[in-house]
């Protein structure tokens, strides 16, 4: 454990120049509740940075580091790392391929300073496809950018919002196509790395639970049968390769139980399901998680926002948990990683 | 508006004698929050609910009364018609005959107050669907019974739990069949009886949603088309119909922004979908309402829980928020029947 296990550092990224990102980390970066936990360093233009911090009016000066474990930590500053792509910030809610590529030299920059030790996670503001694609940049979102950058293979999400802790086994297909995704193979190995990544995050004996897809689990098979056919020999696949798993409980009390904490993590089988539970429960405090890369990544789970950006209306709620997160979980994340490679 | 207007009358069934129907009532008529806001009259047998006030160690008489107009409201005591159907409880955790039957005698006296005018609303505790078997009684649930009792042709289920309000398009289906039940015609029918309904709880004009059925309401048909096929023209239909109705909004976020006041109601087109935004945000304190009947009627939305009966170990929370939410739209709903009465 090094002296940074207290105050870890956390890259933040500014995201689209366009959208509200850097209006939403100058924000978080002038909470103390943020600085007391995390350590950042910013990452993007500098005239970006300057132009949000005239549009919040937060009292921070901007000062460039080149190595961000140059960074002081000085209250009245954002520390930043230069990525240096614009002349000029793009205009406010304007698709640009300038906007596309200021925004993914500072994933790129970060992604480098993480793999290479010298942050300790990275928090990301929302990004734009648009741009991306008017700047070809081939990947779509941040997960594939990371993923690219990092080859990691599987990259997994999880929410984590209060003591809920919610992974997906299907995410961005219709709700009538559902039942039909769901295999036995494809739920054993959810559980087997959604209990690999909460140990990751410093929970040694993690207790899963799996959201069941139909009203009451089905009820015996009267209304639906794919808990008894489909999930429960999932779930006891898992059981056999070594995860706590509790079992299939119904959707509208597992997340209400998670929160009580009888679970460490749950399983939801689509979007919405987990979706609806994390942000009815709390919508501004709700963190997305990118697990499986080398290093930790959380983000905001709101997009670009192009219709208010500049006009100081954005909340940074989401942003400020984003970093605190991070900060929380990261020694334990290092230690783990180390752990691993100490195998 | 006579002088009950201040404090409604609400019946309050005892629920299956062998659960913990009884008790959570028990617990919940010896609660000042409860007993400032609604005078309160039990029905069921006296020895149960006896045995209730026993087991609970509540500090309150049982007084029975013929009438329920004849309550007095004394703190001190359990108000009750007895239904005399048992001559000793019934055993705990055990189906048999007679509690179905008696649980079921207390429904019909409730009911028969309820429509002679003489109690403003019922609020249900459980019941158990064997027991109702066993007693051959051919309704399955309280919804059949009421229906059967009142003629009522379309009871609608309706959560409330703080600003929440939520309808259901379809409940206990498989999900997989839940795309292809959605139809035009059903979507405008729910959003009409849903707007007649909150009107019967004293909101005039409600504005009312619809949660989407895909991730993201599809993305314009990229991850599923019901919204632009079948949702989006039955919210047409209904606004023809002269239906406030903002639109179809994703589920991830309908019901935040229902709870920060943006809608009145939303209409759920799935039972998880409403149940997992109710319960995740407040489990104890979702009320189930029953409209389309000629009375108000709530309930918990908990089942008998025979393996904890008898143990005073049911926490009444739910219970207490049915006889709360009943008192509290009463007198909108009695000036809202005496509207319809009048034209």
């Amino acid at each position: 454990m090094d002296s940074r296990d207290a105050v870890p550092v956390i890259g933040v990224t500014l995201g689209d120049p366009a959208g509200i990102g850097p209006e939403i980390v100058a924000k978080a970066l002038a909470k103390e509740e943020v600085r007391s936990r995390a350590r950042t360093v910013a990452f993007g233009d500098a005239c970006v940075l300057r132009r949000a911090v005239e549009v919040t009016g937060v009292p921070l000066r901007v000062v460039p580091v080149s190595d961000p474990r140059a960074a002081t930590g000085d209250p009245s500053a954002i520390e930043f790392v230069d990525t240096s792509v614009l002349a000029a910030p793009v205009p406010f809610g304007r698709i640009t391929a300038e906007g596309g590529r200021a925004a993914v030299a500072a994933i790129d920059r970060a992604v480098a300073e993480a793999l290479a030790g010298r942050i300790d996670a990275i928090a990301t503001a929302p990004i734009q496809k648009e741009s991306l694609r008017a700047a070809r940049i081939p990947e779509i979102d941040h997960t594939a950018i990371l993923g690219a950058r990092t080859g990691a293979r599987d990259p997994m999400t999880l929410f984590v919002t209060g003591r809920l802790r919610i992974f997906f086994l299907t995410r961005h297909i219709p709700l009538r196509d559902v039942a039909a995704a769901i295999r036995i193979e494809d739920v054993r190995d959810a559980l087997v790395r959604a209990h690999d990544h909460l140990r990751a995050l410093g929970i040694d004996d993690p207790n899963l639970a799996v959201a069941a897809l139909n009203p009451h689990g089905g009820e015996h098979g009267l209304f639906g049968d794919e808990e008894e056919r489909v999930i429960e020999p999932g779930v006891r696949a898992a059981r056999d390769a070594g995860v706590r798993v509790a079992g299939v409980v119904p959707a509208d009390s597992v997340f209400h139980l998670a929160l009580e904490g009888a679970f460490d993590g749950v399983l939801s089988l689509y979007h919405d399901q987990g979706h609806i539970a994390a942000k009815t429960y709390d919508f501004y405090g709700t963190v997305s998680f990118t697990m499986g890369l080398p290093f930790l990544r959380t983000s905001v789970d709101h997009g670009t926002a192009f219709a208010i950006a500049g006009k100081n209306l954005a909340r940074s709620r989401s942003m400020e948990e984003a970093i605190v997160q991070a900060a929380a979980h990261a020694p334990a994340f290092r230690r783990y990683r180390e752990g691993q490679r100490g195998r």
